[in-house]
């Protein structure tokens, strides 16, 4: 099945071009390689856009012709994400400006669209003032993201950095709260996630990393009812919408 | 990208055993439909399939004797998914057994195979004892769902049932009071969610129909912090993830 990329993205062709906006960290959805490509070059634009996390087709010459709508695409194009990515000083004046103290989430290599779109969807809808996410490992904003956000992506801004344990101590140093999530933390419920917070959520696979959750003022652990199932923990993107909730109760005052 | 079945299904081969299948109500993730089938009987297969919620693929005679390994499967087979399904009445009886009050959740028409399945892997950790779906509209238990459930589909017992306001009835006559997630509902943490307790939640799309809704005790509501923002809804498995840990809390007498 055919994926059509949304209204949201635009195409961006040629070789140079391509080069720039995968090296810029950009939110790319698909690069296209025309069949006619050297495989040297292909191979060198494949190994780029796994690294930003985007999905490569092979297309015929002609296809991309009329993408493209002209000849001149050198056998490259892809589909660039309107996206613009904020700065994590951006973030927390956004905080500022409405006069409450930051709420920031880290998403730290979530890796399946579906989840970091529900993510920010949830991260909108509870109040945070942005979502931040790695330049390398984990998904992009892609297209699916954008869709699976609800449009939630369009609305929050989100900051992508080099490091995310650098992105943690400078909120640190802002005296926002860092907590992060995971299993042999506080149960939930028994924190105060009142004041200026930011909540880690780490990938599907292998949660929070041990170099991250070092750095953390704090760990929230989710309770399970049921023990010994096989099943250890929540979707991510539950998990953080569970936790997310909780964060925004407890300061609305409920 | 072609999707491997997972091990979890097996291949049903043969007109009327696929049939037969698709008429049971079982899980069947793909209906495979061989090349060299009469236009009208490969339509009669089509619309079976898509009642049952079920992808139809294309191919060849030789792949499917293939994967048949034989010759007789007369250019139509499925993956059936191994699941079970049970009856309400045995996931009300899994209740009794564990000398706890019944804790289900009723997926009225969820359609996302990732929502589906991240709401089975919440109602396990959560401690329900199982969850009910309907036989028409909405996926059921797919390959892909038991994927997104981690496992969770084959550890939670699962009942299709053929009207989800008749299941409803029958919870109520069992003393079940039955709860639905919508807007206009009471805030999450104002109600009192112990005792005997089902939880529905409606379609990505639509939510809780109002027929269900007016057979339901209770209607849920999540409360947003952002309003205005054009996103106006979680998404449901996790709007289901929120609540069912907020009922698992209360339960667990926290």
């Amino acid at each position: 099945m055919e994926q059509k990329a949304p209204q949201t993205e635009h195409l961006i062709y040629g070789k140079n071009p391509v080069t720039e906006l995968l090296k810029s960290g950009a939110g790319v959805d698909t690069v296209l390689l025309s069949d006619g490509l050297a495989p040297q070059v292909a191979a060198y634009y494949t190994a780029m856009a796994k690294e930003a996390g985007a999905v490569v087709k092979r297309v015929k010459p002609a296809k991309l012709k009329a993408m493209c709508e002209t000849d001149s695409h050198q056998g490259v194009a892809a589909w660039a994400s309107q996206i613009e990515y904020a700065t994590l000083e951006q973030l927390l004046d956004s905080a500022t400006q409405k006069g409450e103290p930051p709420f920031l989430v880290l998403a730290d290599g979530v890796e399946d669209p579906h989840n970091l779109g529900a993510i920010l969807r949830s991260a909108l809808l509870c109040g945070a003032h942005g979502v931040v996410i790695p330049k390398r490992g984990g998904v992009g904003i892609t297209g699916t993201v954008l869709k699976a956000s609800a449009g939630a992506a369009t609305r929050l801004p989100v900051a992508r950095v080099a490091n995310i344990g650098e992105a943690i101590r400078r909120l640190k140093e802002q005296n926002v709260f860092v907590y992060c999530a995971d299993m042999d933390g506080v149960s939930l419920h028994k924190n105060n996630l009142t004041g200026p917070i930011a909540l880690v959520m780490g990938s599907e696979g292998k949660g929070v990393s041990p170099l991250v959750k070092r750095l953390c003022d704090g760990v929230v652990r989710l309770d399970m009812a049921a023990q010994g199932t096989g099943v250890d923990s929540f979707n991510v993107s539950v998990a953080a919408g569970i936790i997310l909730y909780e964060i925004s109760r407890q300061r609305s005052g409920q």
